[in-house]
């Protein structure tokens, strides 16, 4: 089933300890469709500027990922500027240039109409709960949001988790929106605000996730893979998410041990996506690697 | 088969946001062999004052805990008072009174001289080193350290690693160890110190065992148990190691499969651990309790 996604397509200039590039084709939105177009068809909302031409274009082809969706105007893309010199877990951001991102309004096409699966990338809650709004057949809807909007744009967040089915947020993210330092009481009272299934990531330590009213709350962690080298953490959250979701929506059913090969697959694309700079790696990897590595993180979690 | 343990056996006094308790039984010896004790047939070596009595030895009887090895001397037991208030993952430490341990030389039962398998608790890497010359038919030996013997007693500890079967310490510990930020590069820095296998503590996270050889360093993650109130999380490192060496020594052959459960009863007495004050949990434990805490293990990791 076709998933459509909202949020950012962007140009990221990123230093880390194993180098620096500049201007990498970036935005929550592309590594999330990379990723999830190695289970379904993807469908992009999104806005870019006259810098996103036919090589960033042709990135989403590669894929067959629907960008009719991504709209074109006057001006520049999205820019970050970033490094994860001191932490490879957190960046450190230089600069944000939201440029065309300020007035985006997005445009759904009538194509994507028929989506029975959203994801409402890291945005302004204002523009993921319009989305959500204008896409009432969507049947299983996620999304993501992040430590500003938590923190200064609480009532818009607050109306947007109303309207979610999954909220995918990392440890610190859950414990403030809460404001509960344990996480299993916090991972509760943001189910209580809407959602009902969590995906807390914990980063280098893998991911939880909680789905419900079983014993501990349902809960159920996916590792994450022991990495010689991360070159590149830009995107790892984004890429689980595809993963995540895009397998969800190859299955025939979302029922539970759905939800925890989901996890698995979320957390093999997050793994991917720090290999290489950027989405270098999501875009040349094959369904065949994807799949030898989930067996991977079977046996490094499995008894026997 | 049989486990000899050397380590501390102490008083603590503990705060956390749970409540404070004063002069509880602990140590590092003592929550080792208690969670031990549920696996295998344990022998304790320590040093204790005057102030260990009938109701410090009776919590070593009811588990059948060997203590011929503890010595009894003038004065006052090891003594440490910390707090959780800010941090559940790290005690911040107000008093440690070596008191009768500043001059602990450990002395070997005979009776003990059959142990195969010898834990070598956190204490003085010159003593480790001592313990495991004098008992040359143990045939496999575990053992943790600290970050004060990492950066004051180097060489000493280096010539506990040549002797050593199998490390466990945490992730920080680790990575200044090697002197390398990255786990994957880091484990095998350490491993080539001498431990066949490492088992890093991940705290909340859970636990990775790197074993060898296999693909991505043998390695194997064992998950924490998501805890809805951690009360008082002294002793849990000692408590996993000793689900962790109990179980193994409890089995016929310490292959792969077994080490991948040991793991797990590590986690899992690591998170009984944690539910009470001091070794409030440990001592009214069964081993029913860890068997069903076991499979929920199961359940929270596995994908089918």
């Amino acid at each position: 089933m076709a998933i459509t996604v909202v949020g950012s397509v962007a140009f990221d200039s990123i230093e880390t300890p194993a180098g620096r590039r500049e201007r990498c084709l970036g935005g929550a939105a592309t590594y999330f469709s990379l990723s999830a177009s190695f289970f379904t068809d993807v469908r992009v909302i999104a806005v870019v500027g006259e810098d996103f031409g036919k090589r960033q274009e042709a990135v989403f082809q590669a894929r067959n990922i629907d960008t009719r969706g991504i709209e074109h105007t006057a001006g520049k893309s999205f820019f970050w500027e970033g490094s994860y010199l001191e932490n490879l877990n957190e960046a450190k951001t230089h600069i944000t240039d939201l440029n065309v991102f300020a007035a985006f309004n997005p445009k759904i096409p009538d194509a994507y109409s028929d989506s029975e699966f959203l994801f409402l990338a890291n945005i302004d809650p204002v523009l993921q709960k319009r989305v959500r709004e204008a896409m009432p057949q969507a049947r299983l809807v996620a999304g993501d949001t992040m430590n500003y909007w938590i923190k200064d744009h609480r009532p818009a967040l607050l109306e947007v988790l109303k309207g979610l089915d999954i909220l995918l947020i990392n440890d610190t993210e859950t414990k403030m929106l809460a404001g509960n330092n344990n996480l299993v009481q916090a991972a509760r009272a943001v189910m209580s605000m809407g959602p009902r299934a969590l995906v807390v990531k914990h980063g280098e330590y893998g991911a939880t996730l909680f789905h419900g009213d079983a014993q501990n709350g349902g809960a159920f962690r996916a590792p994450a893979l022991p990495l010689e080298e991360v070159v590149d953490p830009t995107g790892a959250g984004d890429s689980f998410a595809g993963g995540f979701f895009g397998y969800l929506a190859s299955q025939p059913e979302q029922n539970p041990a759905a939800f925890r090969r989901a996890m698995f697959y979320g957390s093999v694309m997050g793994s991917f996506a720090c290999e290489r700079f950027g989405t270098e790696r999501l875009q040349e990897l094959t369904r065949q690697e994807i799949d030898a590595r989930f067996n991977l993180f079977r046996e490094l979690t499995h008894l026997a």
